[in-house]
């Protein structure tokens, strides 16, 4: 195949905080000029963005693809995630690598990047998942800087699987520091969630109702809080994932108005869904239990005006996705169900339905919170998250106009339900660029199943 | 003349947060192309930029030209003060339109409007001070709002010149609300002051060195948090000017988590200078002599973390020159003399030099602090504040090599001493664009004297 | 008539935060001795208190008896006012001495001791209403001073009326910090007060459920963080009267974090009702109104809380009566509703039941909030608000067996209606004495209605 | 012997926040009679109080006496701590029962109750160590709280030896809800130190002014929001022990502002040294070694004022003798010197001098802190820390007059070095009775040195 020259005329461009009318020259893999009536170079291929934005491709920092966990696996391959991701709009994603039990990072490392190689779509990238600090660790955390990996993943919850202890907390946050990478975090306190599951299983309560009294808001503010002090102590630089509620926000703003480097995330199913989803009887209830839950509906205004100004930097989802069968695991004891909502396909729709269309967020912070924010603190940027003379020519054109319905029928992540079955949205996906070349149109994948690269930061 | 076309080659843009490479081509008075190697049109005048910054013309928020205050009047005419910004790298300032005592605000408006129009170098707008409520004031606000005028400024302090009382102060922000402009605010209490001037004058206490005394941090930390509350009753967009310590940033931040929408300001005085500077004895000391005061320098760090971090948007300076002579006007009395230190030609270079080159502030959050968030707070973007296609053609060849220092003998402001005299700058603008025409060539202005436009937003 | 020795045996005292079982031997008007078994001095009275309580006379330290307001007078004399007082228990009252309009201090001061002196059959003292600072202001505080009068009472809200600018609020705590003395202070915004009810009346909200949203919780908190922030830069002593929501404590107990010396008043409606009485319709609202206005019922547990862990120092009653005919003059306008709750008779009894009986509140904390803490703020401390020897012989003997029920038709204040009609109560003061002389027997005065004195402190 | 009657004539009685002159009557191990000019009974011994104070016995809530810590034996036995206790007018202390290693919970109680009884000169009890959580650690606890020792103390500090983690925490502080005891804690994140330490000693950093950037003061702060979270969790009752500095005030007093039921301790150290004497060389310097650490002077102001308004509940001690050889095992290495500073003697003497004599602490405050608060949390008042009738007639009458100088060489504890060598006092115990017998007079022990008892509660 020779070099890809793709016009795209008469969008309007949004990108870093600005809208306005261009057309976009991509040469190769990355955006070769920008400009006011381009002239079109010959065996261009040119696309019509009348009407329509023109997006840099967006990014999801918090995705889980594979991932061994409670017993099973999440069901997406890198395949399908990937595939669904790019249907979705988002055209870069960063996985959790997190080996469980005794398996060695190192291993791990091979593992999750022999899944990928070959076989996603869209490029994607890692947070190295640190769960145990032994001998080995920090040699290969070195070594897999070295190749670019350029953040960690820590979980404070889940002791016993992924979670660690404030020793090797610290180690990880100092590592961090020297090396200038950023460390993402989990924050919940692993022994109080422990204790309340014990305790309410024992007074008999096992439905998924339970779920949230299990991980209270208060126990995701305590980690908040702990986490931030490692951060101030090493002067690393954190970025809090899935935060949930307002209370734990609030712990994350006043250790930023003290000077911690301290960012932070929200997931698109705490934006919009709230613990009433989780109350619904049996397997109904478990299709929604995720960790930290879904919480009282009062935290999404507060949320999402955080969002609004930035004091929230990131939309990203915490995809996870486990089939009905999988969630039945927990019937008659909540503490079983795999933890984790499926929405690499719906994140942008449902963020630009919800937040733009219902004004609560402005189309440029939409752009910036679900795309260029996290290629700036995850070192992807200018590279990713931008519409920019130099940048991959990852790009969205977007339709507002387009009218439809999410159902899991009509999905193409691998499962069989929907966390936002029935839900409209308005907009999406018209095309879709992986490095200049065109990989979704219409709604349909249409591109190269392996173009994908692993990046490197 | 006819239509400019100007060809800038291989400089490093750096702009909306990010840093790369690419040429731009400006025709007329904006930017029609970036590119990589973009051919030269003919008739294009070329730049060469070859290890140089292409900055966006950077943008003063709050500056005062024509003020009389204290009995006098600041020493600037809008040639000297314009020209100097210019050559700073300074192309749109904002200055207040503050009307004193009786006169009337329209009336303010034709003067001020008057005595810019025709003699300004560089672009400008203007900061509606409402400095009184009577039955005409919202009458003129609506029309001046109408006229592209999206800001308004208020003193809490002042009280007799400038300052409005709590009645006013609602209405002001009620009417902001209504019409979506930004309400900038001064935010001292007044009567605190008052009161502290007179006991510390009384007990004989009469030199610069008892200034800062007389307006001490918890006066601003106080008129911060009761500016937020206003704003936050009536759902109005809040701008705190200039600024000067921790614990009115924390009320400020307080105000934020809570939802409030504030942005903060910080001038370049209070980032570089601390109070000592105003306890030289006698005149010396009063060239230190603004408000609120420069401030113990254990709160410079908390004011570059926060900078650095965002949550200060924007540098300024309170640019408002008095000479050694009207300074002299407060000996034997500090409530006496004239409020200002003159700093609209430095800023840039002030705020490259202690936090670009100190390792203080990324290169991208200068550009972002000192131009664009200035510019999308103030309705300026993306016409200025970006190098973009479409945008204004403001721009800042800068020269990161340049070796010089700051005297008032070598100014451009129309003052006989400078605040930073004998400081060193680690670079400096070698060339100044306005709209595209070169105003500014290696320290020198050689543009039009009357280029300059208002600012409709 | 000789002497009184008056021996109370077989009660449980309680009191300085202890319950202990001991006889008291009054003498005169003062406590001569407490132990186990005293001897019955011969012409002794002796009661029996087997079962019941033997509390401290309590203090109600915000009352208005004497109160030109809203075009009208509280209903209360000081006949009326004390005589209820003491069959509810409270044997001293503070009463707010507040001039209005042009009033001068001096003459306030004549008018309400002169219509005191003589009347009461309790005993008590003034808050010296400083709603005006003029020539003769400081030399007329420093002479109540003098006289005994160690309290004075500020209004942040009723600009035109009581209200006084921030002038004179830091002249008042200045002063109050020179000479050892309290400052008051009813802390709500007046000019946010004022513009909201003009809004509100102007959009047609005219009913008493509006009264609550014209005096925001925000609005208060404000006051609360104002007034805090002169207390603290004059050195003073403040004291927050009925402070109304968790908002407002927040901001009373941050600036007590960072050693602002601030005690905190609830007023007994504040914690038992909510706004919804106050949004019944017509005069049935209008009943409820008083200001700060009954709030979201969300915030009594934390109100509660506070009380018990003594962060609310003190509860009172703000009574302040108006018949249903005078709360008619709101009709069609609750801006012109007059303020007002009475509960002189019924803050003791209420707050026994909903707080010690409802497990609220420990009947030592009881005991302190209602009596000691407030004769310890305001210098009546150990003279009153303790069982102690050398104490005055305020004493309540107070049967926790009784049950009863509250109605407008048997209380002794002075209005046709209650806002606690039909609430049943847990208990009553049994026997209440004045200075050694039983003036409440049985639930009714039999005591002398002159027998008050004038507390200087 | 036959029953005791004593009779203290014309001393100022200062009690639960009163100063009163009157005679306290003692009969037999009580309190029988207060009152005015008390008849003498036959056969009583009669005390001369005039001029001097009659406090309640004051009691010390944190001290160690026989305590295995860092390889090393604490110096003072109950018959040598008991005495200076005495001496110094502290008539009841708290003492930590701390099993170390492997030793089981009621093997320790024997251990500690066996070495105590017989020896203590006064009364005394213990908060239960909870170092560890096993099989059997819930029903010793069950059993030692229905012995009446009714609080627990952990560590959240010194992981290894006393510490515990999240999950024993969570179920101590579950069970003292449940059982409506007191949890008292050690407050710093064990891990922080550990690896901090480890950190500095890499550093070659090892003389004794490196122990306090060793645990600074945020881990202080982190460790104490921690606790309240479990506190809040759990519903328990929180005991922040010896917290040393502002910002952990400022975090125990957020969570109590969010209704946690928590107190803070703090201890004379604290109040009085700063981290400059730690900074000594030598062992001058590890004479001053204890944790938390001393901390910079500028936290002083603010432990005082927070004492003053009652933010601050009690001040203890945390005796822990070293002697001067023992503090020499930490010669080149200070994570290896034994903390602690010998203070039981001095505690009551240093805070009366710096607080009353110096104007930070009212006199009354200073009973309170000191003696009646500890009492009031821990389950003893009022059967001690007041002088009331009922109370066990431990007295101290105090002499303000006194004038001394701290000397090791003068001290009764069981040391070679004294933390307050030279520092003045101004007063000390005359006389203190122990539940009426005369154990102290003119500075000498003259009791029984067995009269001590374990105080169940």
């Amino acid at each position: 195949m020779g070099s890809i020259t793709l016009l795209i005329q008469n969008g309007e461009i949004v990108t870093d905080g600005k809208r306005f009318k261009a057309d976009v020259l991509v040469e190769g893999e990355a955006i070769a000029e920008i400009g006011e009536n381009l002239a079109v170079p010959e065996g261009a291929t040119v696309i019509d963005a009348s009407g329509k934005f023109v997006f840099p491709g967006f990014i999801d920092p918090h995705v889980h693809i594979h991932l061994p966990f409670m017993g099973t696996f999440a069901k997406d391959t890198h395949a399908t995630g990937s595939q669904a991701a790019l249907i979705g709009g988002t055209t870069t994603f960063i996985e959790m690598l997190a080996p469980a039990g005794s398996e060695d990072l190192m291993d791990g490392w091979r593992t999750w990047t022999g899944m990928a190689e070959g076989h996603s779509a869209c490029d994607y990238t890692f947070h190295i998942g640190v769960t145990r600090w032994d001998d080995r660790t920090e040699a290969t955390l070195r070594e897999l800087v070295g190749q670019g990996m350029r953040s960690f993943k820590v979980f404070l919850a889940y002791r016993g699987a992924f979670g660690i202890d404030d020793a090797a907390l610290y180690r990880v946050c100092r590592l961090a520091a020297e090396l200038g990478v950023v460390v993402t975090a989990h924050c919940e306190n692993a022994d109080l969630v422990a204790e309340l599951q014990q305790k309410l299983i024992a007074e008999g309560k096992t439905g998924p109702e339970w779920h949230e009294p299990s991980r209270p808001e208060s126990v995701e503010a305590e980690g908040t809080a702990h986490f931030a002090t490692f951060v101030e102590m090493t002067g690393a630089h954190g970025y809090v994932v899935h935060l949930s509620n307002a209370r734990a926000l609030e712990a994350a703003l006043d250790a930023r108005a003290r000077g911690v480097k301290l960012d932070v995330e929200v997931v698109i199913p705490h934006l919009t869904l709230d613990k009433t989803y989780a109350e619904r009887p049996g397997v109904e209830g478990a299709k929604y239990v995720m960790s930290p839950p879904l919480r009282e509906k009062g935290n999404q205004p507060k949320l999402w005006a955080a969002l609004e100004r930035g004091d929230i930097a990131t939309v990203a989802t915490d995809h996870c996705p486990f089939d009905v069968e999988q969630k039945r695991m927990g019937d008659g004891n909540f503490t079983l169900i795999p933890n984790g909502i499926p929405a690499i396909e719906d994140r942008v729709n449902v963020l630009y339905t919800q937040g733009v269309s219902r004004g609560n967020l402005s189309v440029e912070r939409f752009v910036d919170a679900a795309s260029t924010r996290a290629a700036q603190i995850f070192g992807l940027y200018p590279r990713k998250g931008t519409v920019s003379v130099g940048s991959d020519a990852d790009l969205v054109i977007y339709d507002p106009a387009y009218r439809g319905t999410i159902s899991a029928q009509t999905s193409h992540m691998n499962n069989d339900y929907s966390g936002y079955e029935g839900w409209e949205i308005d907009g999406r996906p018209e095309v879709v660029t992986v490095r200049g070349q065109v990989a979704v149109q219409g709604g349909a994948f249409v591109g190269d199943p392996a173009r994908g690269q692993l990046l490197r930061r």
